[in-house]
C-alpha cells in the first residue's frame, strides 16, 4: 500500500513553488512558476528510474515499463498548473498521487503487464489561457495544435512563445501514445462529500460549461451633470445582467444551473466619469445540455435587454463549449470495486469542475475519483484536504490502476 | 471686444499637449502632460508681460498689474488638467478665455483700475488624485498643504512627490492672493442651455457631492462546483448594489438623485474564480443637502442589505463631502448684467459638476458662466463647443471681470 507520508511530503514540497501569502500556489500555466513545479517532478521521477517524453503542447509523460511493452499503457495525471490564487490540492495531488504509486511500485519492484503513464496535461486552469483543459483538449484532437500555440493571454503573449521559454515542448506526436486506460484522481472542490460523510466520490462524468467573453459598450458622460434618464452607463448595464443572470440560476430548484462572472474591467475608469465600457467573463454551466442550452438562451435574451433598457451595444463572443460528458463504465467499475474492497464510504457524483478526464475521455476509456476538501473550498488558497484523505484517495487510485494494467 | 479665432486657436494648441486618438486630450494632473500644458501658459501670458507665481500646491497665478494695485485683484481663472479621456475644454476655456482677456486689454493698452490675476488651479479633476478641486481647496483653507501633498494616486504616488517633479512649487503663502472676486468660465457639461436653446447660464451655485470608496469582500471559490447559495460573491454584491442605487435615483422624480460608479476592480480576477474582493468609488450628488443625506442613508442601508443577502464584508470609507454652495448675488448680477448687456438668451442655474469657483467661493466674492455643450457631453474626448460659443463666454466674462476690476 501507498505510503501517505511521502505522498503529503511532496505535495507540500510541490506547494512551496510558487507559494502565495495565505497558503496557496500561484504557477500559473507556463510561467516559471508552473516550469519549476513540473521541472522538480521530472527529478522526482528520474530517481525512480521514470523518464519524460512530451508533445508539442508541452504535455508531460511519465512511462514505467511494464512485461508486455507492446500493449498500450494505463494511465493515471492531472495537471500542476494553479489559478493566480489557487490551492495546493488542485491538480496537484493527481499528479503526485500518481507519482506515489509509481515509487510504491518501484519500492516493491511491481512490474505491471500493460506499460504504465504519468501525465501532466498544460494548461488546465484555463485562467491565464482560455479555454480551460486546452493541452488534454489538443492531444485529444478537439482543438488542433496551432490554434492551441496561438491562444493568448492578457498580455497578449501567446500560448506558443510562453511554452518555447520553458523548453518543454517536445517532439512526441499528438494524440500519444494511446492509453489503454486514464484515472484522474481530484479534490471535489465541492461541499457534497463532506457533507454526506463519504470518503470517495466514483465519479461517472462532468457537467456542461459554456465561456463568453462579452463587451458592453456605453458611452462616457460626466457624473455630476448627466441626467440618470439620460446614461449609456455600460457598469450599470453589465450590474443588471449579473444581477438579473443570478437571480434566473436561483430559480432553477435543481440547484444545476451556475452562472459566473469572474473578471469585470472598466476601460479607462475614472470616479467620476460614467464607464464607457466594460470588459467581462461569462461561465455557464448545467449538468443537463439542453437547459445548459436553455440557459444561454437566457443568458442572450438578458442582452436584449440591457440594449433595450440601457441603449448599450452588447458583443458576447461565445468562446468555449463544453458538453456534458459520461465517463467510461468499465473505468468507474474499477473505482467503484477498489473502494468497496477496501470498505470505504463513497458515492456516485457527477463533477461540477472541468477536468482533463473530460477530454481523455475522447479518446480513451476514463473515469476519475474525487477525495472530499475542506468546506467544498477550491481555487482559493485556504483549499484543503487532509494527508488521510490524499492518502486514500491514493490508495484507490493505486488500486483500479493495478486492475486496469494487468487486465 | 475679444478675438474669438484667437481663442479657438490657443484652445486648439493647448488640445494638442496630451492629444488621444479620439479627438480628445489627456493631461491628468501633475503628469508630464499637465506641466507641459501650463508650460505653454507661461509662455503665452510672458509675451504679454504677465509673470507667474505659484504656491506650495503648485496653483499658477499670473497678475496684470493694475493702476491701484494697493487693491485686491479681480480674478478668473480655472484648470488645465483634464480625465484620462477628457475634452478639450473642460477647465481649459475658463483658463485660455482669461489669457484671451487679458491680451485684449494688452492688445488694447486698457489698465483696469484693480490688478488682475488669471489662476489655475491644480488637480481641478480628481482622477489622478481624489477628491477634485484639492488644489483651490487648500488655497481656500479646506485641506491643509500637509493633508494635500500626501494625497496618493493609484500607483502609491503622492502629490507632493509629483508636484516636485513639475518643478512648478512656488513660495507664494498659502491663501494669497486674496481676491476681490473670482469668476470661472466653464462649458456646462450637461445638456440644459443646448435642449433650451440658451446661449449663457450664470451659475448661482453647485449641487452637493459625496465621494466613497468601498470594498467588499466574499469568498474565492469555484465557478462550477459551488452552488449559487453557498456563495459569497463579492461581484455579485457590487452589482445588486449598483442596480438598487441606480433603481433608488430612478425613482426620485426631480431628476436631482445622481449615483455614479466610476471604478470597479476585482482582486485578482480569474474566469472560472468567483470573485472574492471588489473595490470601487461611489459618488453621490443632489442639489440639496438633506436630500443628499437621505440619498447617503439609503446607501447605507443597501449595503446592509449586501451583508445580509451576500454574507459578504463592506468597508465604505467617505472620503469628501462637498457641500452644496451658493455663489455671491453681486458677482451673479456682474454676470447677468453682462448677458443683458448683450442681449444674450440665458438662464440662471445649478451646477452639477464640482469646480475650483467651489471652494474659492469660501473666501472670495464668486460666480460662474456656462456655455452650452454638443449633447451635454463632458468628461468624453467627444466633448464640443462651437468657436462661436466659446467667444460668446469669453466677452461675458471680459465684461463682467472689467465690471469687477472697476467697482
Ligand atoms: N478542476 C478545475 O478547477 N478545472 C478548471 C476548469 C473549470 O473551470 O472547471
Ligand atoms: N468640472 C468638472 O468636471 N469637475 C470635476 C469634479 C466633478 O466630478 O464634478
Amino acid at each position: 500500500s501507498i505510503d501517505g507520508q511521502r505522498l503529503w511530503s511532496s505535495l507540500m514540497a510541490m506547494a512551496e513553488i510558487g507559494a502565495t501569502p495565505n497558503g496557496g500556489s500561484n504557477r500559473l500555466a507556463l510561467t516559471p512558476e508552473d516550469t519549476a513545479g513540473r521541472q522538480q517532478l521530472i527529478e522526482w521521477c528520474a530517481d525512480i528510474g521514470c523518464r519524460v517524453r512530451s508533445d508539442a503542447v508541452g504535455n508531460l509523460f511519465f512511462r514505467r515499463p511494464g512485461s508486455r511493452d507492446d500493449l498500450t499503457p494505463a494511465a493515471v495525471g492531472s495537471h500542476l498548473d494553479t489559478q493566480p490564487k489557487g490551492g495546493r490540492f488542485d491538480g496537484v495531488l493527481g499528479v503526485l498521487a500518481g507519482l506515489e504509486v509509481f515509487r510504491t511500485l518501484h519500492d516493491h519492484q511491481i512490474v505491471t503487464e500493460r506499460p504504465l503513464e504519468l501525465i501532466v496535461w498544460t494548461n488546465e486552469e484555463g485562467s491565464r489561457f482560455a479555454p480551460a483543459m486546452m493541452a488534454s483538449g489538443t492531444y485529444a484532437g478537439v482543438f488542433t495544435v496551432e490554434e492551441t500555440l496561438a491562444r493568448q493571454d492578457e498580455q497578449g503573449v501567446s500560448f506558443g512563445q510562453a511554452l518555447d521559454e520553458t523548453g518543454m515542448k517536445g517532439s512526441l506526436p499528438i494524440g500519444e501514445p494511446r492509453l489503454a486506460s486514464f484515472l484522474e484522481l481530484h479534490i471535489e472542490q465541492g461541499p457534497v462529500l463532506e457533507e454526506e460523510g463519504l470518503d470517495i466520490g466514483v465519479v461517472t462524468g462532468v457537467q456542461g460549461m459554456r465561456w463568453f467573453d462579452l463587451t458592453i459598450e456605453g458611452n462616457a458622460a460626466h457624473a455630476g451633470t448627466t441626467p440618470m434618464a439620460y446614461r449609456h452607463d455600460a457598469l450599470a448595464a453589465a450590474a443588471r445582467l449579473i444581477d438579473r443572470l443570478y437571480a434566473i440560476a436561483a430559480t432553477d430548484t435543481s440547484g444545476d444551473s451556475k452562472v459566473t462572472f469572474g473578471c469585470l474591467e472598466i476601460d479607462t475608469p475614472s470616479r467620476n466619469v460614467i464607464p464607457a465600457q466594460v470588459t467581462m467573463t461569462v461561465d455557464l454551466r448545467h449538468v443537463h445540455d439542453d437547459q445548459l442550452d436553455a440557459l444561454e438562451t437566457r443568458f442572450y435574451s438578458e442582452l436584449e435587454a440591457l440594449v433595450e433598457t440601457f441603449a448599450v451595444k452588447v458583443t458576447p463572443q461565445r468562446l468555449w463549449n463544453s458538453p456534458v460528458v459520461a465517463f467510461n463504465e468499465q473505468c468507474i467499475a474499477s473505482i467503484e470495486q477498489a473502494t468497496r474492497a477496501r470498505g470505504i464510504a463513497y458515492r456516485r457524483m457527477l463533477s461540477g469542475a472541468g477536468h482533463d478526464a473530460v477530454y481523455v475521455a475522447r479518446v480513451a476509456p476514463t473515469a476519475m475519483i474525487f477525495i472530499p476538501c475542506r468546506d467544498g473550498i477550491s481555487h482559493n488558497e485556504a483549499e484543503y484536504s487532509t494527508p488521510e484523505q490524499c492518502a486514500l484517495g491514493t490508495q484507490v487510485l493505486c488500486d483500479a490502476l493495478l486492475h486496469n494494467a494487468n487486465d
